[in-house]
């Protein structure tokens, strides 16, 4: 197991009654996508080729799979089970008040058997079957058609879950190195261009001011700034060439 | 058009050439589900029977999908093209620096043609498509297999996007009520239990506290409060009725 999947190991996905084999496959392979390895289920279809095919990279996640013969085996496995939900408590009723995804943070540094409950393609979890989670949680989506496919809402959960440790964890997205020095050069050459341009001051100030406005909301790297230098730099020397 | 899609008008969810019908399907219902509704496509695949099973209630997106015969074509078409990869960059590449799917935001508040591009599901975009991007996104997922099927790479993208506004305008999610005053009498009924049934301070405290952060991290909702209330009064009356 890599170091990547460690904090997800109290994560179970527990898929109730799924009725269609190729989504049994894709919710192994977003498991695998998002770092988590804990799959069950819950009297499924047939499991063949299509969710062998569907699984791809996930296919031991798959074969690894814990069978339960009812829902009410689930209830003495875990510590702590989390029920999904599409239907929303309309006045107040108590069975129907979920979390929104982020909602799970809090789950994410606690130690035991976590169970993400999912239910059937059509009916998803039943109400004597919400009621024993618990917590309930939700996907905000258009209230017109607020069904998702069954892996679609896998993923969006196990993908809010682990978002930020992929972030920072993630070997190949290290930081991106800010540098202050290299913007205010950056700044310089840009300005000096735009004082080459424009004898209007305020027109050199909305160029100037728009251009930082720019740069900040990008958020630039230095590696970037360097590039933007090179070229400002360039422009700079040539304008002023002209002048003379 | 509902109230709810005209946020989103702007975007435009562009698939090059989908090699499967049922991921085609499945983006169109996922775009139905977060309230999208321009779909675009270069050279896809066949799309027949399975694909329109898949769309479900987001057939009509699926029908009303608009084809280009090359990449090149979409270029003209768009104000703002935002192009999707999996492979983040190393050594700072430069064509390799997407942000993640928050960074999108910005766009929201955008209004023109934005295009959302999605690769091939098995080589994406390729180096000189991603070029031609405005600007590059990427979903962080577990860096020894983060190649997500196509259908949820969009799902999760369009999640990102519209999640903020269906949370705050889905009119079965109303805002919960809270209230000090109703948290405040639940707190006087548990503290009088727990001072029945502890003698020692510090036990009283750990008690009290322990039960206020509980209270404070569910964020307890007025309704709740009054349930708990209810329940509390009764057993410090109880408790009161044997001490006597």
């Amino acid at each position: 197991m890599s170091a990547f999947t460690k904090p997800f190991e109290s994560f179970h996905v527990v898929l109730v009654e799924p009725m269609y084999e190729g989504n049994v496959g894709g919710v192994a392979r977003v498991m695998k996508n998002f770092g988590f390895t804990n799959l069950a289920m819950v009297k499924p279809c047939m499991l063949d080729k299509e969710a062998r095919q569907k699984a791809m990279h996930g296919l031991d996640i798959l074969k690894s799979a814990k069978h339960y013969g009812s829902f009410k085996e689930i209830l003495g496995d875990f510590d702590f089970i989390i029920g999904t939900t599409a239907k929303t408590g309309e006045d107040g009723n108590a069975l129907r008040t979920p979390v929104y995804p982020e909602g799970l943070y809090n789950a994410l540094d606690r130690k035991g058997r976590i169970a993400l409950v999912f239910g059937r393609e059509d009916y998803g979890l039943l109400n004597e079957e919400l009621a024993e989670c618990d917590m309930l949680v939700t996907i905000p989506a258009n209230p017109e058609y607020s069904t998702l496919n069954l892996t679609q809402s896998v993923g969006i959960i196990l993908y809010e879950l682990s978002k930020d440790d992929f972030k920072f964890k993630n070997k190949r997205k290290k930081f991106v190195k800010v540098d202050g020095d290299l913007k205010r050069v950056l700044f310089k050459y840009y300005d000096e261009a735009v004082d080459v341009i424009y004898d209007r001051t305020q027109e050199r100030r909305l160029n100037k001011w728009t251009f930082r406005q720019l740069i900040g909301r990008s958020f630039v790297s230095a590696r970037e700034s360097k590039t933007m230098i090179g070229f400002h730099r360039k422009i700079s020397e040539k304008l002023k060439g002209v002048k003379q």
